[in-house]
């Protein structure tokens, strides 16, 4: 296994010679390339994504339009090109006491990337998924670690990938892909001396695990773990007074979706006692109740499920409000407990996710224990606040201070759902990620897999083009502290 | 000490509350008021830094300049205000399958910051340095243990800090200050829960324990330290021919320039063999002779360099090429040695930095020799390539691929003298420093203190400033895909 590890790393780094200097136009063919093939699997991955995973067909469909449309955004950023951050200062050589010299700085790819991809999205966030996208689109070769929980389907889209990196007459090192359940490859891919840097989306031991092993390296590399969160939202009273029907189908649908196998799922709903949120909380567990029950992604996760939703329901002060019994014991059902902000803060454990259609209402005896819950949190990919204008007029230095420990605040609306935009951050403070200075989802997840190299006093001939004085691909440049499209 | 350092971590973190939603004009004017309260201290402050290193007055003017002007440029770049990369993509209500969202995305500061400043500058990489103006630029609180080597100057900078944060009515919290020669006290600071990031400039050693220390926390935080490197130089045969005094000359001055105390000193030459190496070999030893000896900032660093020095002389194949005999053990004096490439290929402890006015020639047999040579460091702060444009063109790939591990590449000049820019890389990959991905010089240091954040669907009156319609700051922001300075 040995061998074969050091023989993939090896074409990696041969692949990451011509592929590191590849232009933006190549890489946006090669991204856009990938789509079509995916594209062109059709029904037939989304049947084998869908026997994998005991998700719908449909969702398959919508996942796939996802992958391609990041596929294609990344593409068209790295045409662009503006993404390397170029900065040039020119030279004046009258300067006193000494010369200044000319100094011209860009993003430049890290080398061979290591992607473990995610059980609950087998595309996007998976083997053609975001963190391959961005770090392809960068310059960077990419290894994949295929998900043991959907061998075919990682198969199936890597075979994509490369007839993609083919139809391209790229080196075939560009992408590699190593199907094993060994926990082992794992640890010596991400500790190979080969390797420049590793993307994770998973649990929070796996993730920790992989960034410690390479931090122990004679080489440290970055690690860009996602391990998801609880997501804690906070319902305002004048909102539920007004539209606890609307707020309560919209968290039965978010805590229910994907089976509630979302890293963004809404964990916790934390609120002061009110007549309104005890009639939201009513109208939620109707809401629950309507919803069907699914089968979740595989055994291992349906049983941790199980076995965290059994040990909460014993945690003191937890009480059900709802939790069908559920005559298929291989379906997961939702559940929804409350418990008072006391007995929450008394216990840590609350806080730790429970991945599946699981939420805890959190209910405050006033705006003080409210604000004490709410900074309790670790780092979070997502804080929501439901709220009225008013609501959040009265709140707003609470909720300002919120984003001390999240990615990504959301106002009025599920957090389920990233968007995959230049905008986007899905990541935040730790443990919702291993590194919250970087996102894993938007057109930015491609600056977790560069640096900055400054050259200084180079003959025009030796420049990248994106540093040269005419700009052939006229790109956004910082020149002399001005941003300018033109060139010198 | 542990309770007066909670109280300092404390004062911090309440202080970050205030600072890290100041404006940029405020914290121009902390920087401004700092700049002006070191210039105010002048000829004690130079008098002092002196007797404490070891360095002339004169270089202490200049120093106190250049850490005035980087107070300025850092002030200038939040002033401006586009530094925190907004970006703001608006809401599409009509898009099927769902609505977009309205998404703004922005840079925040992590928190309080601390900072370890290096023996060797004690104004522009000590504790009124880079770090701490970088880290104060961004929003964050900063503390610097002050280095033991220079307790004095680093208090008086302090005060200076100090009574600029109580002159701009900031609180004390924003600048502490910590003198103490205990190794405990750093441990402590960087694993204390309040502290979000690390900056140090110093040794490996110092650097990478600080490093694994943070990794050991139970919330892992950046540590950014700067840990120099040999800085290779490679002289190609025509720039030898044409130009051999003046490169001996240029290249004795960066040798024992701050008595060979800076971390871009040249510790290593290398070239193929030739009568123009020879003729350059001897003018580079006979310009050495002509230098001064100097006291090195103190006795450890002393010993340490006459130490290395000693180590390498009686290394397999080394060749002295200058060594004067110093009457004054104190004094530290240039040492020139030479090797063949293949003794250096065998031995690696000789790419080891040694930290003085010190430095090896390699003589290569031929072009693969000397390829092999450079393509066999580790990360470098800094390349420097001595060639005319025939040698350039003739190795325009060989140069290239040096770009694999040095985070800046100098064209025809002496690596020493790190300019303040837009465009400045004073970085690398490990072990220049333990994050390549960033530099700890130049306007972009202060991304070291930083993250994103994503406010969705937010209103309006919640946004920070920079990510409201108006732009009432009027900086630059990425709106749906293209750069703007206009409102929306």
């Amino acid at each position: 296994m040995i061998n074969e590890i050091n023989a993939i790393v090896q074409d990696a780094q041969d692949a990451f010679e011509v592929f590191r200097n590849s232009d933006g136009l190549i890489r946006k063919n090669l991204l856009y390339k990938i789509a079509e093939e995916l594209e062109g699997l059709g029904e037939k991955l989304w049947k084998t994504a869908s026997e994998e995973t005991n998700l719908p067909m449909v969702r398959f469909q919508g996942e796939t339009a996802r992958t391609c449309f990041q596929l294609r955004l990344f593409g068209d950023l790295v045409a662009e090109g503006s993404w390397v951050q170029a900065v040039i200062e020119t030279a004046d050589e009258d300067r006193k006491p000494l010369r200044k010299p000319d100094m011209r700085k860009m993003l430049v790819p890290l080398g061979p990337i290591v992607v473990f991809g995610a059980s609950n999205f087998p595309l996007a966030y998976s083997t053609p998924g975001g963190d391959t996208t961005s770090a392809l689109a960068s310059g960077c070769p990419v290894i994949v670690k295929g998900h043991p929980a959907h061998p075919r389907t990682s198969q199936l889209t890597a075979d994509a990938i490369s007839a993609a990196v083919s139809a391209c007459g790229l080196p075939e090192g560009v992408f590699q892909h190593i199907m094993s359940s060994s926990f082992d490859v794992g640890k010596i891919l991400v500790q190979h001396p080969g390797v420049s840097g590793v993307g994770f989306t998973g649990s929070l031991s796996g993730g920790k695990a992989l960034y410690d092993y390479a931090q122990q390296r004679e080489v440290p590399i970055p690690v860009f773990s996602e391990m998801g969160s609880v997501n804690p939202v906070v319902l305002f009273k004048n909102a539920l007074l007004d539209q606890a029907p609307e707020w309560a189908k919209t968290f039965a649908s978010s805590i229910t979706m994907g089976v509630g196998q979302f890293c963004t799922n809404p964990g916790i709903l934390i609120s002061v006692k009110s007549s309104a949120l005890n009639h939201f909380t009513s109208l939620l567990a109707l809401e629950l109740s309507l919803t069907k029950s699914y089968k979740m992604l595989h055994q291992g996760i349906h049983d941790n499920y199980t076995k965290g939703v059994e040990k909460i329901l014993f945690e003191k002060g937890i009480e059900t409000i709802y939790h069908a019994h559920e005559s298929d014991e291989n379906l997961a059902s939702p559940v929804l407990v409350r418990v008072s902000a006391q007995d929450f803060l008394r216990n840590p454990s609350l806080r730790e996710e429970i991945f599946g259609p699981f939420s805890i209402i959190i209910v405050c005896e006033n705006q003080d224990e409210l604000k004490e819950v709410w900074q309790s949190f670790p780092g979070q990919l997502t804080t929501t606040v439901i709220g009225t204008e008013e609501d959040i007029r009265t709140n707003q230095e609470l909720i300002e201070s919120c984003c001390r420990f999240s990615g990504r605040i959301v106002f009025n609306g599920a957090p389920t759902g990233v968007e995959v935009s230049h905008a986007t951050v899905h990541g935040g403070p730790f443990p919702a990620t291993t590194d919250g200075r970087f996102t894993s989802v938007g057109s930015d997840a491609i600056l977790r897999w560069v640096r900055p190299v400054c050259w200084q006093d180079s003959p025009s001939f030796m420049l990248p083009v994106s540093l040269q004085n005419e700009n052939p691909l006229g790109i956004w440049r910082k020149i002399n502290g001005h941003f300018s499209q033109s060139p010198l």
